[in-house]
């Protein structure tokens, strides 16, 4: 609002500004209507890992929080800041977060390496407001999307997919952890066939004894029948591979061996874990990647904004996995019949996060977590 | 900026944004220029002592940093974000702050209770970038400001001033601390006479045995004759009153047994300590309140926003007493010829907030500290 006059000014300032400030004191749930706090955000990060530039720090970490608020601001309308925190310690981020909580309407974690992450995603689920980190959910939810149209293009069924995700970090769990209910609707969930999770050392088993406590959280409902192997092992009659990792790490030779007409999307930044022509020659009838340039861009600016615009218009406390998979299915019904070269819409796409918003709010509501 | 194509989501956003995330990883300085750092002050509360309706708590405060935000916006270009903490320790309010600032170029603080917004400033020193209580400072600066051109009116030299500052809280404490200074020149300091500083239970003395180190250390530069007694007491013989209050503390007759022509600036909100009125009624030849709807309202926001525009502006560290004071002879000057009923600009004047900035800037580089 401008301020151009001695009434405006009473108004924004003292002495106007002293009834909100009252009634607040009086009953804290009204803050979210009579302030900026309904539609704020806070990108939270420590700079521990920045694109692919790794850990290069809070203050360098600055331009991607302020491209980030652009594009909350730009699809959504949310008004975001950028927090850049100068410390990569778990209990003083979650404390710092908690303590700056009251002006926002929720939380988007950016660029914390795994597996930090995880714990301070879940231990401020009871902050109160959503608290959502998006190199987790935002990539595999957009993910998600892809992958069901794929299979439609593909002539596959959900249920009988066979999943290769090859990075065990941010990404490659929330993505395997939300393929178990790929194909939820009211009521029931419908996980694919089976997913196995590789890292560097190759197919995440039961039989090895150097994972973490979130790695081996994973084997709860992956690799079913308990394979070993490389990664090119595990490949060998898989449907879809699901690269969040390096690049060139796959061969035309290694996609030949999974199942026919298989699904690669290859989302390693700048370089993708194998070119989309490669891939094709090795037999993939759906590619994707994370660049712009070819086509199915898997770009979490699919997800991020919608998702924050109908958590906070639901007055949501949490994005629920039923929020998650709501939001993977409408992104993927924007495009009514999918193609090899169009499984997902545009990042540009400006109906996108509206349409987003509206599924995850009435997931909120629906699921009876309101 | 729009993001409307490709090459601006790609500038805004992966992969364009890696390039001044290595800049700044290499070069922490940098961050000021390329991000919005350069620009972007935090308003910190910890909604402790907030306008006068006291520990109302930080949900409660957003609306008083969501208008201040405003103001910093309209009057200098600053990008303000509020930051309400949840908690009114002082080592967490310290200890989050330092945690909080790479993204931001200046810190605010706002409506901390006294004493511990004297210990929370004071640590802060060492950020890096301007740390500023406003409760503190900005009354100062304009109240300095105004008293200059009330002196002037009235004909007297700043250094024959007897000032009686009622209240010593965090703006009376500033208050007495500038008024050492009040005549500042490049190489010289010149006081008022005199301030007796009282607080509830009268004057602030040396043989008082109930103050605080805050109050004690007030005694370094104020109550040069250790004079005792209530306020009526020490205001006998003073040229100027200083309310920073509450309503309704002193009468006409009061007033009548200070120095003739008197300065009264009583400003307590909404009820000022004395009204304007009766105030002249007992003698005073000028009378200031922080009411718009009086002559001479003492508003720091006749301060802040170029107080905060100059230090950004000059990539000041902190904000030097040489600043201040330059802030408020420059605000004094902007009156060339002050009347009783003119002492000060009209607080929406926008070509104040860039002509405090200049003067701020200039201090920073001639007294060395840049």
């Amino acid at each position: 609002m401008p301020v151009k006059s001695k009434e405006d000014l009473s108004l924004a300032y003292t002495p106007g500004v002293a009834r909100p400030c009252e009634i607040i004191a009086q009953d804290g749930s009204k803050a979210r209507e009579l302030t900026i706090k309904g539609n704020s955000v806070a990108i939270v990060s420590d700079g521990s890992a920045v694109l692919g530039l790794g850990n290069i720090g809070s203050l360098a970490s600055i331009p991607v929080m302020e491209g980030k608020a652009l594009l909350f601001q730009e699809f959504a309308g949310v008004n975001a800041w950028p927090i850049c925190l100068d410390t990569q310690d778990t209990e003083e981020i979650i404390e710092t977060i908690r303590r700056i909580a009251p002006v926002f309407g929720g939380i988007n974690l950016e660029d914390i390496s795994a597996p930090r992450c995880f714990e301070i995603e879940n231990r401020l689920q009871d902050l109160g407001i959503p608290v959502f980190h998006d190199d987790q959910h935002g990539t595999a939810i957009v993910l998600l999307a892809g992958l069901l149209n794929a299979a439609k293009v593909t002539s596959r069924s959900t249920a009988d997919l066979r999943v290769v995700v090859n990075g065990a970090g941010a990404a490659g769990t929330a993505i395997s952890r939300l393929l178990r209910c790929a194909g939820h609707t009211a009521n029931t969930c419908v996980s694919v066939k089976d997913v196995i999770v590789c890292d560097s050392k190759g197919a995440i088993h039961r039989d090895r004894d150097d994972l973490n406590e979130y790695k081996r959280g994973l084997l709860q409902f992956t690799n079913s029948e308990n394979r070993k192997g490389t990664l090119q092992d595990v490949l060998a009659g898989a449907d879809a591979f699901v690269g969040v990792s390096k690049g060139n790490l796959i061969s035309r030779e290694d996609i030949a061996t999974m199942n026919p007409d298989s699904i690669v999307l290859a989302m390693a930044n700048p370089i993708p874990e194998i070119m989309p022509d490669e891939a094709r020659a090795g037999g993939a009838a759906v590619v994707g990647t994370g660049r712009s340039d070819f086509p199915n861009q898997v770009n979490n600016l699919l997800a991020f904004p919608g998702i924050f615009r109908g958590a906070l218009d639901a007055n949501a406390t949490r994005v629920t996995d039923s929020m998650k998979i709501a939001a993977a299915q409408r992104l993927a019904e924007l495009i009514p019949s999918p193609s090899a070269d169009r499984i997902l819409p545009d990042p540009l796409d400006r109906t996108v996060a509206p349409c987003i918003a509206e599924a995850v709010c009435r997931a909120w509501y629906e699921t009876g977590e309101a």
